[in-house]
């Protein structure tokens, strides 16, 4: 009974990996074309619940294969890509990590990635990044923004979830949450 | 009357792209064997003097190309490399840039990139960083670090120029400053 996939391409891969990545897949879709397909439209999606298939769709959850090159955006957009993180719990050129003791927020070139995000229509993700980068990115993305993947800390307390003020923050700009089956980010999990 | 030169091999480019760099500088080094040298060592430098050749150190002004791989930092070690910087103004992975609204610091990678730059004895040099990132390389590092290209900021005021406090704590740790003739560093530049 599943729709669709939010599928994670890549973690730390860099340029070159990520797009090896993105080339595995069409061979995947290719394969297995009676089952699965590549979703880059909600219509997509809509297209393949009718026809019995599971929609995929590409995320990256982290920044690292665009560096420090803006244009790279666009390049992976037009192979498909739709969800990225702008950190993977550690601080990158773009932002603050929710595993650093220091979260710097959205960088200058993390505001700049942000509106190229916005513009192409890729979306931001926050998952895995720290409250401070949360706050400036729903504050400052002109396009709704999402935590894919983490639960409310009112729910369980751990650095990956996510705090009240971000929560509400996040509602209010047409946000969503994607809760985590991740056992640390689940009560009782010791 | 040139003993050394500490030279830049890049700013923004990749890992693929440094290694290159350092390809063409080994061109260099056998066209024009007669004038200069590759020095790695104290005593290099020593020789170069000697034979009336001038010494080229290799220094990279960003971090850029060890991306997220520590393993890098060896890697371009062992083929000469003997400064790198945290930073080139913007944020990276490792660290603050002086061009960033909110400095991070010194990140969780790069406390760990410090910890293998000193036991290569690779120098830590922080031109282009944030406040908060050189003094807390400077208080971390196990090995003096050097501010190779920047002026005291009771010169003239600079988001490149360096404050006291910095000034002092890099004394302490018996780092160094080398002046820079940039004229946005310098007074009446306008």
């Amino acid at each position: 009974g599943i729709t669709a996939v939010h599928a994670t391409l890549v973690y730390w891969e860099n340029t070159e990996e990520s797009f090896q990545k993105i080339e595995e897949w069409k061979n995947n879709f290719d394969k297995h074309k009676d089952i699965i397909c590549h979703a880059k439209t909600t219509n997509d999606i809509l297209e393949a619940k009718k026809n019995n298939k599971v929609a995929i769709i590409f995320g990256f959850q982290n920044s690292a294969p665009i560096a420090n090159d803006i244009f790279l955006v666009e390049k992976f957009f037009s192979r498909g890509l739709r969800f990225m993180q702008l950190t993977y719990n550690n601080q990158t050129p773009l932002a603050g990590g929710c595993f650093e003791v220091k979260d710097s927020g959205v960088s200058r070139f993390g505001f700049a990635v942000i509106e190229e995000m916005n513009r192409l229509g890729m979306i931001v993700d926050l998952s895995h990044a720290g409250r401070q980068t949360c706050l400036d990115a729903i504050k400052f993305s002109s396009k709704p923004v999402v935590i894919s993947h983490a639960n409310p800390i009112f729910f369980h307390k751990s650095l990956r979830n996510i705090n009240d003020e971000v929560l509400i923050k996040l509602a209010k700009k047409n946000g969503f949450i994607g809760l985590s089956l991740y056992p640390y980010h689940l009560k009782n999990h010791g």
